[in-house]
């Protein structure tokens, strides 16, 4: 498959995409970015890779961080994390606390907010120095030792914490936050205002790639075969809120999103792609960067399906 | 891949299996099944085929008709089916008022009941004989011109109808179905109703391998490429009602359960397989037929994922 | 107290209040009304009555027949009703099936529409002939034997029968339906179809005055004291659909309204009321007919608070 | 009406009531009561009063705050408490996110915990010591200026904040708290623990009594007679949570319930009523309490209806 090619056609075909989306303007510090910002990278498990536009730029990855903090956790605990979060897709918006409520403190998944802070509250309890270990993993599977927390979004998300204050809060009386509150909530805005671009978000989702032994030179960070295959079936089915059933149909591939305009998504065989584009359809998702991927796997008539 | 040697482990590990599932009894004709029986079919895409137990022993597909009559409808209707049925994950029990209501008589998806209703309602209005035809559709797909309704089983369910029966007057209030509710009922109850094996069951659900093109002497069963990738991403994100997350999970791979105790899956490249074993645990999907999957990815290391 | 005279205020200050309410179009009988008509009736348990505008046209009194139905239910039953219907006020929308699913088929109360029908199944399995005699019942406490169903209504309500049969057809599959569906409806149709005027509907409800006690020559229609203060604590806090705790709040009076413009209510020690103006506020209760009945408790700063 | 010969009959009554009720424990300082303790006293309007039992022993009024934090937020802002509350019961349980979110963080009524926050957000931002102008205006209603904050139960319930400081940051999310979260549950823990006797809480409730005119002695306390109507209205469509209809139903008088086993109740014309006892019912109301006020409401067949 000549991607280079494929892409070059999808970025003709774009030109004259009306995009209706909305940069997220809950916090200040997000709604700063041009809207104009586009970039895409695909990294190919042969070891080939192809950029286009604004590749190179950093952005907020805000909830794509969830896989990655999943990641850990589960290298660090294993099943255990399953007992505390579900792998249900949720079928309510990302914030909802209603679910939470009728599930008794369980969120529905690692990939909603509810879910990601039970995430959090794991990590803390098990790292010694969560950020600076968090930070480190990230830089490592993304080969890219640069990587960092953007501390004017973190502060900016504490000032507006009050919906995420709530879900933690509710939880914590269910008993499934075992740390402070504040603390859970600091390192969870830490961990969405990780500033990454699209090449090193391909490379850190590389480690989901041909059951997660893509590259053993990135030894630590390597995932076991099922660990790698099991979060990719997360990916598909809860990935992008109530909008993943939508994903898996119309694009077929693993992915997450972020509130800051980026999409990853993978092929287990053949590539990791990041695609950038800040303005946000009505679900919370990029509305370009799910039109790139949708042409992608229709041009290439490849998706795991 | 040796299929007939993994088949065989699993024969012999499920020996020690214990079943706390319960057969469905909520129509008396399915409590009359005997729970102890259990057949395995594996059809591949070389066309070599595996069998196991009750492999041709023909019982009631129940739920896993309504991936064969939105097959259908799609067919005949193209993306007009979208703009009645979503495809989102419901996150609710399979016959829910609830969502139902809250989106103004819309279902989350075709495979939850208030979903396939309105898909039988579709193909209702588009066809001269509409019980008549959707079973010649199945026959045909499934190379099996003996397959037929079990009209004890359609009359049974006829008699139980008051949950459906609440579903599609609902809908009917919002507009979403436009023929007469008893009629819609009557055809829905007929294609539960229809009695195949597990054979035949893997030979019908190779219209979605291989993009749909697996065997083009099924002319005018097969199913366009795009067509049979998206069903088959609807299968894998809303197959198991509200243990979808769980079989992606467990299991990666596209499927259909129905309370008759059968479980249709498929690998888009490699094999259709069906597993029969009536006893269903609390979601109302096979026990046994769950771990069989299971047991079949874990071994293989294959699944989409 | 000078009713007439308070009466008479109130009608000059109407004059100047701008409608916004708007006349119910569900079904077509209901839609042809004159959306001017208005028409009050107080009727004192010194046996005076009071008069204004159209107080001797008939209408439809829809919901307003809930309270006779289960008086009638309640004389014939007793505390054996409530196994099957509570007494707390719903939270929702009068034709929610959310609360009924969650509630496994046993309505909130008995005027929310669920439980009506539960009412009407329950005189269905208590009559002989249950609509000449529940009509008799009505005909007898109104002292009017010239009080009718309105066929016209009754059908065109079965025409538009979908939500209802919805509710009736769930409660059903809870076993909390004993009759056939359908003959359920066209009883409860029926009951919703009586045409009364605002005189006769306060002749009606002054069973529910002094403790049932008001008029011993309706001997048999006569409530038992407790049976009567319970009906009027449920007109209290069930009357209004999800509007009760605003009429609780503003009027201070137990009553109910019906979609046709009506609105009954009483003073246990004082007196019966009814109001009449089709255009309804957003919560199906008449716009006009609740300021005439929070203007006559604030005039009167009589209220049983 | 002998209330004396009553009271007397009740307590005789209830020597062989079977309470299955259990003290609230959540906090452990509640949980220290003793189960055994009970009292009542009853204040009639003739200035007469009678008490019975553990009439005179303070205990935690803890949710009959919430009438007392209402009416003073009335008396300073007036109509504009209705912008940020509603006026509806809750259909829910007391303490439900589910609702409030819904309804975008606008509590359905006061007595709900979401509605008794927002309360006390008002009284911080119109007070200048908040927590020491409740307590004045509490002793000033009371007659008795050695009423005092319990400082154990505010710590003991600030220790187990969560689901209350969930409530009050989802709807700081929505807009509707406008002052520190922590403040302002300080603020209502404080609320909560005020320690009264039965004896107490009769003389504080007059303010409700005769439309707010029973006793002008306490002039800065008395209520407009609209307000206390009002008051009266919402405490007898919201005042029990989820059993509110079943104590209008049964009892028929408006009262407020707290979960340290207090109630009162009220009859606009003729008396206020306080009964204690600690052990409560499963819907968080003194089970004893509840059998009193029925008793007594039966006996003398006088209620507001």
């Amino acid at each position: 498959m000549d991607y280079s090619k494929v892409l070059q056609e999808i970025k003709e075909e774009i030109v004259t995409f009306k995009n209706t989306g909305k940069v997220a303007t809950y916090i200040p510090e997000l709604g700063k970015v041009d809207p104009s910002k586009f970039g895409v990278y695909l990294q190919c498990t042969d070891g080939s890779g192809y950029g286009l536009g604004d590749a190179l730029d950093r952005f907020s990855i805000q909830s794509i961080s969830k896989v990655l903090s999943l990641s850990l956790a589960l290298k660090l605990k294993g099943k255990e994390v399953w007992k505390r979060i579900g792998v249900e897709p949720s079928g309510d918006p990302f914030n909802s606390l209603v679910q939470l409520e009728y599930e008794k403190g369980i969120p529905r998944n690692p990939f909603i907010n509810a879910g990601a802070l039970v995430v959090a509250d794991i990590l803390i309890s098990e790292l010694k120095n969560p950020k600076e270990e968090l930070l480190q993993f990230v830089r490592d599977i993304a080969e890219d030792q640069t990587i960092d927390y953007d501390e004017n979004v973190a502060a900016s998300e504490m000032m507006h914490k009050f919906r995420n204050a709530s879900l933690t809060h509710l939880m914590k009386d269910f008993g499934n936050i075992h740390n402070n509150v504040d603390d859970v909530l600091d390192f969870y805005f830490h961990q969405c205002s990780i500033a990454m671009n699209c090449k090193q978000l391909t490379q850190a989702f590389t480690i989901f790639l041909n059951y997660g032994k893509y590259d053993l030179s990135k030894e630590a960070a390597v995932l076991d075969t099922m660990l790698a295959k099991r979060i990719n079936a997360l990916m598909l089915t809860c990935g992008f809120y109530d909008e993943s059933g939508e994903f898996a149909f119309s694009v077929g591939l693993p992915g997450k999103s972020g509130v800051g305009g980026g999409i990853v998504a993978l092929h287990p065989k053949y590539y990791s792609i990041a695609v950038w584009s800040p303005p946000l359809n009505k679900n919370g998702n990029s509305e370009l960067g799910m039109k790139v991927l949708e042409l992608l796997t229709s041009k290439t008539e490849i998706s795991v399906f």
